[in-house]
């Protein structure tokens, strides 16, 4: 297996706390988002999409899309158990990571890559107007985040989970994004504040230039 | 259980289609997003995101998200299975589902929500400038999903799964958003054209006029 992974970008930070929480240790392959590393051809070879990360099989074969490759750890390695551990809890962990995934972590992409100036040479174009459109939709997903939170520790209820790694690397993004979290959001801050303590979290966390 | 679902809407048609191919039947509400019924606050109380489909279990806990609520009924039924049978099946049926939502279903949503004028009364702001910046990207993920499909029958490989119907609803919903589908694109077609054989996809197709 070997793991094309990155520094600084939210998906392989997913996949790098996932993979830290089950304690596994994965060989990998840096690639450098900055100089535009994942837009060559040599990487397209690896993934067509060119996103990152991507995980090379041992035949070959390739996976791509952070949350399969967790899946697939997931399946080989089912302890400590991130996707829930019973058909409702399940459905619960994809609920609320998807929740998450498509309220928070894309909405925020979308105002980092559409108002960065980094970010204009890979967002082609870039649609400031689109980057103003998804601000008050953040503001408006961590509302109702923070009323979710208010019931239970984690995410998805009473155990950590994928849904929580989503999250994380979730409001950690909203630092490059520009976007400030709300003093208010009393239980998001609590929930951001006990993930932060986890050592899979500390380790590597997105230096403060990113 | 209850489902909240409507017709003409590319989510709950997920659902329905997964229902069907499961053999399943489910009792439903019909939510008229027309009338913008999903935007009432009794429908918020179902749903606070407001999106549909909704399942409501016999416990009165609700369930959002097409694919949660898909995967919920892959726990309960397992045959056919529609996420994979091993562990890299499912892999593989995660990755392009992702992929499809993502690269297809949400980039033709977002031209449709982004240019047609039905959709100003929902989405505000509307920004056509990001429907514009879709388009090409919905056209370079069909020639990726083209070359894919020339070497296999289904999305994921062998055999239907999850991933072929969030590909058929993404592109059915293209005609809503006004994007052709290239005859040039002939995997697409011929895959399409075995899709729309299935008595699961020839049931309710969404009318012309959607």
């Amino acid at each position: 297996m070997l793991l094309y992974t990155t520094a600084r970008a939210p998906n392989p930070r997913r996949v790098e706390i996932f993979l830290r929480e089950k304690g596994l240790s994965v060989p990998s392959k840096h690639v450098d988002i900055g100089k535009l590393e994942h837009r060559t051809e040599s990487y397209a070879k690896v993934n067509p999409v060119q996103q990152m990360p991507s995980l090379e099989l041992d035949d070959g074969s390739v996976l791509t899309e952070s949350i399969a490759i967790c899946r697939y750890f997931e399946e080989l390695h089912p302890e400590p158990a991130l996707f829930g551990t019973s058909a409702r809890e399940r459905a619960e962990v994809e609920m609320w990571q998807r929740r998450l995934e498509m309220g928070l972590l894309l909405t925020v992409a979308s105002v980092f890559r559409h108002s960065h100036p980094f970010m204009a040479r890979v967002e082609v174009p870039q649609v400031p107007e689109w980057a103003a459109a998804n601000r008050p939709k953040v503001e408006s997903f961590l509302h109702l985040f923070n009323e979710a939170l208010a019931e239970r520790p984690f995410v998805a209820g009473k155990a950590f989970s994928v849904a929580d790694i989503t999250g994380i690397v979730a409001v950690e993004f909203m630092w490059p994004a520009r976007i400030t979290l709300d003093p208010g959001l009393t239980h998001v801050h609590r929930w951001f504040a006990d993930m932060g303590k986890r050592p899979s979290v500390i380790e590597n966390p997105p230096p403060p230039s990113a």
